[in-house]
C-alpha cells in the first residue's frame, strides 16, 4: 500500500453520514465501483433500492461469506437553542470543530461541554434536527494514520481493497451501527434468504487494551459483550493461523458491533469480529497503525478465499 | 370537533387494558368499526385472530402508509401480599386511585408509595397475578382535555377519526408497546410481506418540553432514543409545511416508541413519530390542548393522502 | 422418580456446555435419544445441522406446543493475564472450583474475586479465550438435589422425561440464553413457519422467594421483567388447577428466560414460564427441591396433552 491508496480512505472520512443519513456515503460508493471495479477480478452486483433503505450490498460469484461494514458515523443533533444531543457514543471536549449544513447554509462550528450537557459555538442558531459531525483533520504518518471516522471508514476502505481481488462474496455496507442498529436484521433476511449465506465477517475497528497493541496485527475478537459461537471463531483463528498474517486476540466484557444484530436475527449466521485496533476512539483523533491495516486486508484477503 | 366527539375518547380511556391484557380494547375498537364505518368513505377490512394475538389491523383501499397505535396502558400487578410491580413506568404517587378485578370480584383501592416500593391499601387481599390500572377521571375545559391513558387512547381516538375519510392506509392497532413490545415484529412482517407497505407513522402522545409546547401544534418528531432514517423524516416535514397544519419539531435523547422495533425488525419500513404533546405524562392527570389534538388529526388526515 | 432416574441430571450437570459453546449438550442428547427413544412412546425427528447451529428440535407425532429448554450454562472466559470475565451472570466468589481445557489440556482451578474483578488461580497461564466453568459436585439427599447448573440442566432432564410418553409437540433445546440469547429468533422461525406451532412453554429454573417456597410445587410464572399474554397464561393456570398437580404462582419484576425472546421474535408464538424454583441462583450449589422436580414434569406432561 502507498500514500495513492489512503487517499481513498482519506475522501471516506471527509463524507457526512451520521447515523439515519448515510446516503453520501451509499452514493459515493456506488460511484466508487462504477468508475474502479473493471479493472478488478470480479465486477460485483450492486444490490440496493427501497428495499435496502441506504444500504448497499455489492455480490461477488457465488458467495460463501459476507463481510459487514457499516456507512454510519457518530455525530450530534442539534435540540433546542445551542444545545446538542449525541448520535451514538461521540467523546466530546469543548473545542473540537464540527461541521454541517442546514437551512441556512454551510456550518462550522465549536463543541462546547458543561458537566455532561452539550452545545454548540456559532455566530447563528441552527435549524433543530440538523446533525454535527467532527471536522475531518486526515493525518499520515510513516507508521499511522489519524483522523476522525477511521471507525469505521477504515472498514469500508478494507472491504474496498478486498473487493479488488475478490471472487466468491458478499460485502454488505450496514446503516445506524453506531446509534441502535435497526438495517443488519433486514439485510441478514436478504443475504440468508437470497444468496443462502451463513457466514459473516464484521470489519469495524476495536480498542487498543493491554491486550491489544498498536502494529502487532490485525484483532480478531473471540468475545465482546456478545459472545459468538466458539466452532466458528476457532475456524476463523486457525485459517489466521494458516496464513502467516500478523493477528492478535481480543477478548473483552463490553463493546459491541453489527455483530450483535446478526447473531438476534432470525437467521442462523455465524459472525466474528475482524478489525485493526485503534486509540483514541470515537474522538476526532482515531488512531490506526499502517502494519495494523494491511493485516486487515491481507486477512480478510485470505479469509474471504478459504472460509 | 366537538363534545360528542370527546365522548369516544372518554370511552377509550376508560376501557381496561394494560400491556398484555388488551382484549377489552380490541373488541371495543372491532364493534365501534362494526357499527360505524357504514358512513365512513371506505369500509375498511379488518384482520385479527390467531395469527394476531390481541392486535387489530383496519385495510383500506391500496395502503402504502400504515398508522400504528399502541392499544395497551401502563399500570401495576399484584405481586405477593399486598405489593405491586409496574407494567411499563406508571408515575406512582401514594394515593392514587386503582381499579381492577379478580376472583372476589371487582376492585377499587389506593397507591402507597415508600422508598420506590408500591403496595395497595385495600380491604381484603387481591389475588397474585391481578392487575390494576389508574381510575379513570375524564375532564374536558375548553381548552384541554386531561385524564388518565391519553397516552396511547388519544392516538388510537386520532387514528378512528382518520378512519373516516380514508381511502388508502393501513391502521395497526398494536400490543404491548409500554412494558417492552412484542407484536410489532409480526405486524411489520404482515404488513411488508401482504401488504407491501415500507412507509410507517407511529400515532402516540410526546412529552411537553422546554421546545414542544401545549397549544403549538402536533409534534413531529425528529429523533428520541432512536434514530429514524432523515430522507424520510424531511419528508414528512416537507408535506406538513404544505398542509398548512400548525406543527413542532421535536428532538430528544431519550423516550420510545413502536418506531423502534419497526427500526429493530427485519423489513425495511420507515418510520416517524407523530402525536401531540401533553404534561403530566404516565400519571392520572395526563393533559393534552385541544387544538394539538385537532392538528394530530388535520395531519394525519393529510399524510396519509399525500405521503 | 428413583435415584437411577438422577443418575441422568447427574450426567447432564456435568457436561461442559458455556453459551457460545454448547456443542457437547447437543451431541449427549442426540445420543441418548438415540439409545432410549425405542421404548418411548413416540420416537422423535431429530431435527439440527449447519441452519440450526448447534440448537436441537425433538418432534413428536402433529405439534401444537412446543417446550423451550436452553442448552447452556453460566461460565467464565479468559481474558488476559490472569483475568476473567463472566459469561452470564454467575456468582463469583473467591475460592469456587472451576474446569476446562486449553491448547496446554486440562484445567482445574480456583476462582478469586477482587472488589468485582475476576481472576484464576491456577499453576501456568490459560489461553486467551478458553472458557472455564464451575466444577460439578453433585449432591442428593432425601428431598433435595444440589449441584452447579440444575439452571438449566434441570429443564433439560425435565424434556426428556416428558420426551417419554409423549404423542404431539416439539420440544427445542436452544442455546446462548444465559448471555444474550440469538438463537430463539431463529428457533421461532423455524416452529412456526414449519411446524405452525403458536404456544410455548419455557423449562427452566426460577428462584425461591418470599412468594415461591422449596417443596410447594412447580412455579407458573405470570411474568418477570416481560409480560406475557395473560389470556394465555389463564388458560395454563386453568389446566395446571384441573391437573391435581402442585404448583406456585410467581410475579417478579426482574429476570428474563427464552420467553423474552420469543415475545420479540416476528412470529406470533404465546409463552409461559414453568419450571422449578431453586435457591442459590447460579452458584455451584444450585438447590432444587425433589417434590418440584416431580411437580415439573408432571404439570408438563399434562400440558403436552392438554394444551
Amino acid at each position: 500500500m502507498d500514500s495513492s491508496d489512503y487517499q481513498l480512505l482519506n475522501e471516506l472520512c471527509e463524507v457526512f453520514a451520521p447515523s439515519g443519513n448515510e446516503i453520501a456515503m451509499k452514493d459515493f460508493i456506488i460511484e466508487y465501483v462504477e468508475t474502479n471495479s473493471s479493472s478488478w477480478h470480479t465486477r460485483p452486483e450492486l444490490i440496493h433500492g427501497a428495499a435496502f433503505q441506504d444500504c448497499l450490498i455489492l455480490k461477488f460469484g457465488k458467495p460463501r461469506t459476507a463481510i459487514f461494514a457499516h456507512l454510519d458515523s457518530i455525530g450530534f443533533t442539534v435540540r433546542y437553542e445551542n444545545q446538542l444531543v449525541p448520535i451514538g457514543s461521540p467523546e466530546a471536549e469543548t473545542g473540537y470543530e464540527l461541521v454541517g449544513q442546514d437551512s441556512m447554509g454551510p456550518i462550522e462550528c465549536k463543541l462546547k461541554e458543561d458537566e455532561g450537557y452539550l452545545f454548540y459555538d456559532f455566530g447563528r442558531g441552527i435549524d433543530t434536527g440538523t446533525e454535527l459531525v467532527f471536522k475531518c483533520d486526515f493525518r499520515e504518518t510513516k507508521n499511522y494514520i489519524q483522523s476522525c471516522y477511521l471507525d469505521n471508514r477504515l472498514g469500508v476502505f478494507s472491504a474496498l481493497k478486498v473487493a479488488e481481488t475478490l471472487k466468491d462474496g458478499l460485502i454488505v455496507f450496514s446503516c445506524g451501527e453506531e446509534h441502535g442498529g435497526g438495517t443488519v436484521p433486514f439485510l441478514c433476511k436478504f443475504i440468508y434468504e437470497h444468496c443462502h449465506v451463513k457466514q459473516a465477517l464484521v470489519s469495524d475497528i476495536t480498542w487498543v487494551t493491554e491486550g491489544v497493541l498498536p502494529g502487532k496485527g490485525v484483532v480478531i475478537s473471540m468475545r465482546d459483550m456478545s459472545v459468538p459461537r466458539k466452532s466458528y471463531i476457532n475456524k476463523i483463528i486457525e485459517l489466521a493461523e494458516q496464513s502467516d498474517v500478523p493477528f492478535q486476540i481480543e477478548v473483552e466484557r463490553s463493546g459491541g458491533s453489527d455483530g450483535r444484530e446478526i447473531q438476534a436475527s432470525p437467521y442462523p449466521i455465524d459472525w466474528c469480529f475482524v478489525g485493526a485496533p485503534e486509540d483514541f476512539v470515537h474522538s476526532p483523533d482515531e488512531k490506526v497503525h499502517k502494519k495494523d491495516i494491511e493485516a486487515m486486508i491481507d486477512l480478510y484477503k485470505y479469509l474471504m478465499e478459504n472460509l
